[in-house]
């Protein structure tokens, strides 16, 4: 595939056909996820009759008043006790105040962005919560840059280091895969990203983290960031059907409630998306759909 | 009483006695919220034996390994759900970082605070819960800061507006009778502070909110700061009394765990005090022990 110069401005044709492929496979990929979810719920109810009816996605429709909107994809389960995935394709002007600060805005405020993002809280406390999130986005029009940026990572409740080993081995192998993927840098960047410095712990148990990916051969990279999509449908549900009949007690699911309060002190004191989001005027529910459905901090 | 012009240096014995007399203020007014409020879970438990053991402070004792500490009281009880009280001594010089950013620092980076601050989160979802600091802090040394700050504010779940009417008429009549006290002023400074510009909505019901009160009537300015902590020890647990055995439903707890989400926001994405002090390698558990006890984000 020959390599396109990231310096040279695009056509607005081969723009808006990068954005449709790219907002597209974001779309088809929440669907699969949320049919391979809903059959991990309809297994476990099927095996489990106490545990009640099967969990099924609900989906709410958002707009975004100043330009574009998304769909928020959200269940609560038997066995996944909370959700939420996000699709969402925005665009409009960044303010004074953002400008600059993002590559690509400096001489144009403009941008587009589309992406999927999905974070599960699980009710077993020995099945690791997980975030996924993969993204394209386009900044200061046909001059500007284009970039695709994502990742995944796992958060073990109960340290388990069969798990932890299984994710990073598919992400390794995945990354292996491709000329984008970089997986010891990218290893790097999550184990620094996800990080509670007041704390001195790092949220969970890593993963991949990559941004500003944008060597000029966007199909290399689309190909890498589709198959960073496919590789956590392929490994997360496993470690789930995995775990997901272990037993635990009282004091497990109060440790489970306690871990979570540092998922969302990370959230709201680090978390990028989440402050830059709620600083500009972002869809508080999207933004904080990923909160846990349930935290103690005792 | 003689005022002391601002500017003026203060001698150390003076400026070590009016320290030492604050420090010791809120160590006593400490003590006397303590025992209210396990007064009120011994009457509740008297009258509520299947409520359980009537809660009973633990203290904590910290210190600050750059100098000085403090002495959290944790209580969680059977009206109580959770109240976490801190009294804390602190002294050092500022980062280069934080130099400048506080009065009086820009020359001198030395800095000496006292307070006492205060959360309470309660089972019943008709008690409203309530937060209470006040400080004293010293600058700059000789010729730099001081200043008294603080506040109280009251926080329903469900909206009541007989206890929002006595909890503001009691800070209002206690304002009148100082002339440091301007309740008009401290309630809109309380209700700018305490809002969450994420969701346009105010925290809670308000109260008062001052800061850097600094007119160079040291004993005018800690006689108010001295009624604050004496009106918040006799409104507040008034309306615990008024309220603690009104029925509730789980409808009604659902929504108060909800609530509390509002709560979390509001402490790890606004306030100055816990960003700071995170930010700056403050004592984890101190100033994150205001967070309630469970919360939901469903």
């Amino acid at each position: 595939m020959a390599k396109h110069d990231p310096s040279t401005p695009l056509g607005d044709d081969d723009r808006t056909a990068r954005q449709e492929r790219a907002q597209a496979w974001f779309a088809s990929l929440r669907d699969r996820i949320c049919s391979a979810f809903e059959q991990i719920e309809q297994d476990y109810t099927a095996a489990h009759p106490e545990a009640g009816a099967a969990g099924q996605f609900e989906q709410r429709p958002w707009t975004r008043p100043e330009g574009g909107g998304g769909v928020m994809s959200i269940m609560h389960g038997a066995v996944i006790e909370k959700l939420a995935g996000n699709i969402s394709t925005v665009h409009g002007e960044f303010s004074p105040q953002i400008r600059g600060q993002i590559p690509g805005t400096k001489d144009d405020p403009r941008f587009w962005a589309s992406g999927i993002s999905l974070v599960a809280h699980m009710r077993n406390p020995f099945v690791p919560a997980v975030h996924m999130n993969t993204r394209y986005l386009n900044t200061g029009g046909e001059g500007g840059k284009r970039w695709f940026g994502g990742g995944a990572d796992l958060t073990p409740i109960m340290p388990n280091e069969t798990d932890t080993a299984d994710f990073h081995a598919a992400l390794n192998t995945m990354c292996d895969g491709h000329d984008a993927g970089d997986y010891p840098a990218y290893k790097d960047w999550c184990d620094e990203y996800f990080y509670l410095k007041h704390r001195d712990e790092p949220r969970g148990a890593g993963g991949i983290f990559y941004d500003y990916l944008d060597d000029g051969d966007f199909e290399g990279e689309f190909a890498f960031t589709r198959d960073v999509g496919e590789t956590f449908l392929d490994i997360y549900p496993k470690l789930v059907r995995r775990r997901m009949d272990t037993p635990f007690t009282e004091d497990d699911r109060h440790h489970q409630l306690v871990r979570r309060g540092r998922y969302v002190e990370f959230n709201l004191l680090y978390d990028r998306g989440t402050t830059f989001g709620l600083k500009t005027g972002g869809n508080v529910e999207a933004i904080l759909m990923s909160m846990p459905p349930e935290v103690r901090w005792p």
